[in-house]
């Protein structure tokens, strides 16, 4: 087995415990180059560690903020990809069965309860999983508050992470500001929490085998297309056709558009980002999008990238404006004035809006003339929709209706990335 | 339909909508008599509204302090028997159909976030419910900051609520510091929560749909006994087996046990309140326990009553000490040496505790001729357990290892109650 090792108290916890039990490992710590000699400290700290320890070591440099920039990621995000690219790559390479890394229950509870303020089903309630593929993580039996008695009572050593970046932001709060305040109701919150996890872990289960035993009973493939038999849809909850749909690209509004729709016209249409779902007499039919087709991506709160193959972007929201006006490539809006979830698609014939500075309402058609936008690329204009309403003309105009005012207290800001 | 109004905002803005609605309903208000001329102020202005709007109002009275202290409940489980029982004989005596609460999302929000701190599975974790039985909740698809802001937009009056009891601790904590606090994540998390509510109420629908197929496929009776077939159990995640399983009054805790002893040894029993589980060679067989033997009951950290029909006991946790010396019928342990879930049963032979005061261990049994316990009553002496060890001889004496000391940061109180 290979450690994720940090040598943070975590990690060094969970070498402490695997030598103990007599298990065969090796350490890996990746050094991300984010808190200069600090970095360079965990690094010196863990190579010792596996020393004393008397495993093998492998260590890798990243610069991480230079990946970050170059995907216009989050360091966050860049840290992650990294980190798991290399992991992967190691066990392929030296024929490691699993890699384990420290997570514990406080890091899961924390999770849950930012997946419940993001929005999300049973899959984001019940927490980190102990076992995924070959990712294992053994201290989910533990609280926070036990893997530090326990490191002390040994008398370990481990690093301080003095990292409080701003993407921890949401993290922290939950942390220092949430949990504190729900276990005055009740102090053992964390321990608790684990029995949550497992029963709900046996939920989704069952809710997945009915989604299995569904796509059994059908599904049936024509070519490229899968054929969907409508009555065995209407029978199920709705939550069942979301799984059913999710590897399509269709999210929970718009399984709710679709099952509204079983019983209206047939013909009706619906895009995600890379199929058409067509209602048809007696079945759905999913078929992927052409090649240069442009699908329909919904766009929830706290969204952090959105690709639809023509247009990526990074969204945010903030308590402070931008310099909003500049750039044509960033939109800031009036947070309060949008209605989520936010659309991404295709401009088509028919649309207008208001751009930025005019009281009236234009054609895009029209606009687009105005802005000379070449005709080759008039093709793969997109626009933000927020109910209905085009609040953005992607990399042109922002509506006036939605712009941030003075008196604008929250604001959603969304930032076109290059692609690859 | 009947309209529960207590006067506040939303039940005002849920009569308007009804109106607006052209629904046929009366109104119903109880008067608690809890904050005296307030109380009567309420009920003064549910009369004027149910005048103005010129449909019939039921009004009843209620000594809720005195059937509280009765009953020996808290005063709000007291308002709520009270309420529902009364609401119950309106509904069957002038024949209406629904009765329609005013509950709203962040009501939901925060009974989840409440059910989340205490521990539950997915019932507790989707929400309050739009529709149970011939009880509706017409107001859920709004947040209290719609309910307000449809108030203030219609010119509604309503009557503010002063109070601010004790027992309402949990939920304001709740509602003033963990949900703001959340929101700096997701300004719009009540709104979001709605549809997690709804895949939610989904999953449990689909784990319920199971639970009843595993029943009809595996549960014979035979005269009182239930028969349970030990193959169909054996495959199947905890959390259905759970849920079979409650209604004999088993929980979380005792289905672990009981599953992890399906391949152990044969005639293993398990007690519950009013039940016990047999294991057998094929089948595990379910009989209710005869009228006098007491079964074993379980007390989770924030089970506020528990009672199996020789003791009935309140807890409450608490930060403050009691006069917890005087009084046998109390008992306030060190909350950080319990471990939970605690459990309440009948003393056995060989059962033995360190008497408050004492050194060593004593067996129950000498302990009971010390005290010189009449022989009728001694059969019907109960025990609280923590991790296998006795922490209290109910109405006798508290073990002296888990007694509140002045270093004690934490307290976890019971109270014996009056058996009706």
């Amino acid at each position: 087995m290979l450690l994720a090792v940090s040598g943070g108290v975590d990690s060094v916890v969970l070498v402490r415990l695997f030598k103990d039990a007599g298990f065969n490992f090796a350490i890996a710590h990746c050094n991300f180059q984010l808190r200069g000699l600090e970095s360079d400290g965990d690094e010196v700290f863990v190579r010792e560690l596996a020393q004393l320890n008397n495993v093998s070591c492998f260590v890798q440099s990243f610069d991480t903020k230079n990946y970050a920039a170059l995907q216009g990621v989050s360091t966050q995000m860049a840290a992650r990809d990294l980190r798991y690219g290399w992991f992967s790559d190691l066990m392929a390479e030296h024929n490691f069965k699993y890699i384990a890394t420290a997570h514990h229950l406080d890091d899961s509870l924390e999770t849950v309860l930012f997946n419940l303020t993001k929005g999300t089903g049973i899959a984001g309630l019940r927490g980190i999983l102990p076992k995924k593929n070959n990712l294992i993580r053994p201290l989910l039996f533990a609280s926070k508050e036990n893997i530090l008695s326990f490191a002390r009572q040994k008398g370990l050593q481990w690093r301080e992470d003095s990292s409080n970046q701003s993407t921890k932001y949401s993290r922290n709060l939950i942390r220092h500001e949430v949990i504190p305040a729900l276990k005055k109701i009740n102090p053992s919150m964390v321990t608790t929490f684990m029995q949550v996890s497992q029963r709900l872990e046996g939920t989704e289960k069952v809710l997945q085998q009915r989604v299995d035993q569904l796509r059994r009973e059908s599904l049936t493939e024509q070519g490229e297309d899968l054929y969907l038999l409508k009555e065995k849809i209407a029978e199920q909850p709705a939550v069942v056709i979301e799984e059913l749909l999710k590897p399509y690209g269709y999210n929970w509004q718009q399984v709710q558009e679709i099952l509204n729709g079983l019983e209206g016209l047939v013909g009706k249409m619906f895009l995600s980002g890379s199929y058409q779902l067509n209602i048809d007499r007696s079945h759905l039919i999913i078929s992927p999008l052409k090649k240069g087709e442009i699908g329909e991506q919904y766009i929830e709160i706290n969204e952090e990238y959105v690709d639809n193959e023509v247009v990526k972007l990074r969204c945010y929201y903030s308590g402070e404006p931008k310099n909003f006006l500049k750039q044509k490539h960033e939109a800031s809006l009036d947070f309060d004035c949008l209605k989520f979830p936010l659309k991404l698609r295709k401009w088509v014939e028919g649309d207008a809006f208001r751009p930025l500075g005019m009281r009236g309402k234009k054609k895009i058609s029209d606009f687009m003339i105005d802005e000379k936008i070449p005709l080759n690329l008039k093709e793969r204009v997109c626009v933000i929709e927020s109910a209905g309403e085009v609040v953005w003309v992607v990399g042109h105009r922002v509506d006036d209706r939605f712009k941030v005012r003075p008196d604008t207290k929250r604001i959603f800001n969304m930032v076109m990335l290059q692609n690859d």
